[in-house]
């Protein structure tokens, strides 16, 4: 099956588990899932909504602000589509009387209760007093959690290419140089692989490196710093990467060498435990107890997530997510550590396999720690 | 005064004048304008809120996850400064108390209705069950929407950077070049200038371009074609930019030129009339009539907007915003029509002056269409 296929018939299993007559997707991740399409406004114009009302009988409609046109006609794989003019229509009255002509104004409905807006859900609510609406993010964040062949392949080959951008990133890097020559370099390496843009890019040095998530910016790299980065880029399809190494300016002292190989032998360790059946929260715990045992302070709320589609997607590994891990999920491993120079930090794809799990994101031996320029 | 006292300022005259006994800031751009500080994963990780809650009376809190420690520390303005774990404590659960704490439990509380999600809503309503809530997204864009002068130079001072970008990149672009390659020296020479990252970037040539929001690829430069670009970078205070413009490829034809200067004799005249007291829905009237009189077709509906800490800030220019113009607003004047080869977009920013208007963004002779290899 094609994924435009599997996404339809996962859905549609879900309706009738769930006894929904229809389901909307909102977010800009289940409106890619679900219709094919992404619109980049529906992130940097919140109120510009794109919508997908996926009934259980009938066919799914895509409902776009007309300025989307051509993104719509020529990216979704939807042949029912609905434009509004932004302004004359308010989207979430389009989808009213969308449910309406599905037949579900009387039926059970289910909605992105984490993604909807509170005006837009009481204005939806209002136009349609007969249906009853129940949440259906954590439905949404199921269908996706396994990913397909196809799927892994995409999320595997953005993953390595990103991971040898920071190696070549690094490799280009100089004392002297800037935070953004660094972070030019390396997203230029990615866009060279066939990334299309940035998604995110943490990269700091020095002092500087101790925000979590700091931007490239006018430091310079200098002898003994340590270097950081955590880049995400969006890739055809929509997939995203999330990637993050350190590596040290000009030399690098034994503590930190220490500290380097302390986190690169957690993240072996744990990796290389996961396996179909344990908990997401399990790799939470052996984290943290992994941290005790090797001497390093431990005060993540997670170590990792989901990816797709989305950044953070579900299952994640917090205390409080049970879910089982099963094949084909992909998640990514991040534990980071708070040092005397700053953050270091270690991020790879790890995907469940039958029997256990394998790392699809290394293109490079990282077990040494980086020295630059 | 400072930034930081002419927002909290408005903030307290705005709660006066709606009777509100706490304004809270849910979006990216009003916890920016109101704490000083603008979380990026606020928008890649949505569910990781941030808030600030500013009480008619007592010092107004911010509320972050603690892995954004760092960037609320050094960058708030803010000193009550209120950490959740993320998972073990729910963001909303965290407001609810701190309401509370503010006195505000029986209050009349203003929420951002369009930003705030119908879970966490619902959640605040069910936790403060005597407090009523009024929306006041509207009342937040009126704080923002007059500029003060030092919003005016550092808004001013982003566009006229983001201009040059653009002419530097045209004028780098050679024929075969990829839409990536000059995409690429658009950013670098928006970031040699100061800009620390792309908010958006559409950048298209030949048939890709009639898509609104087509990003670079691998779509090369050819003679004749059209070379489409919207560049919004996001500048230090996290003010944004947002200019288009269009180039042609080796050679204009008498057409091509024709509707260039169409387009461009119509961006003159309506942003000239432009003056305080005239209401956004006129400038959207005025363009519409220009259209028809010099003979292009109008199917646009907007025709601009304000810009600040948000890209699409309001007033806007379409025909439903009949707030009338202010001294101090800063908008961007965007027509945009459909030609025969793809799409002639330009944008310029116009300051409303006692007397009338004036374009802030322009740095080059942009009259005469500019062709590039």
């Amino acid at each position: 099956m094609s994924t435009k296929e599997i996404a339809l018939a996962k859905t549609r299993d879900a309706l009738t588990e769930h006894r929904l007559d229809a389901m909307v997707a909102s977010s800009p991740a289940n409106v890619c899932y679900t219709a094919g399409t992404f619109f980049r406004t529906m992130i940097s114009i919140p109120d510009r909504l794109g919508m997908v009302s996926v009934p259980a009988d009938g066919e799914p409609a895509l409902i776009y602000c007309t300025i989307e046109i051509g993104h719509a006609r020529d990216e979704s794989w939807l042949t029912n589509l609905v434009g509004y003019t932004e302004f004359a229509d308010r989207p979430i009255d389009v989808l009213a009387r969308m449910l309406t002509e599905q037949g579900c104004a009387d039926g059970r409905i289910g909605l992105e209760m984490r993604h909807l807006s509170a005006g837009d859900y009481e204005r939806l609510v209002a136009a349609l007093p007969r249906a009853s609406f129940v949440p259906v993010d954590a439905v949404f964040d199921r269908i996706r959690a396994v990913k397909t062949p196809a799927e892994i392949d995409l999320l595997a080959d953005a993953a390595r290419k990103t991971d040898a951008a920071i190696r070549a990133g690094f490799a280009s890097a100089r004392i002297g140089d800037t935070e953004l020559d660094v972070a030019a370099a390396m997203i230029a390496a990615a866009q060279e692989s066939g990334a299309l843009k940035v998604h995110h890019h943490t990269l700091a040095t020095g002092a500087h490196g101790f925000k979590t998530h700091a931007e490239a910016g006018t430091t310079t790299l200098r002898p003994g710093d340590v270097l950081r980065t955590d880049l995400g880029m969006t890739w055809p399809g929509h997939y995203l990467s999330d990637v993050a190494h350190v590596a040290f300016v000009g030399e690098v002292s034994p503590a930190q060498s220490e500290m380097y190989k302390k986190l690169e032998s957690v993240q072996q360790e744990v990796g290389s435990a996961m396996r179909p059946g344990m908990l997401a929260s399990d790799v939470f715990r052996q984290c943290r107890k992994t941290f005790a045992e090797i001497g390093l302070d431990f005060s993540l709320p997670h170590v990792g997530h989901s990816i797709g589609l989305g950044l953070h997607e579900n299952p994640m590994f917090h205390p409080f997510d049970d879910s089982p891990l099963e094949t084909g999920m992909i998640f990514m491993l991040e534990p980071l550590v708070r040092g005397l120079d700053g953050l270091y930090h270690v991020e790879d794809m790890i995907e469940i396999t039958e029997t256990g799990s394998r790392v699809l994101s290394r293109t490079a031996d990282w077990s040494e720690p980086m020295v630059v320029a």
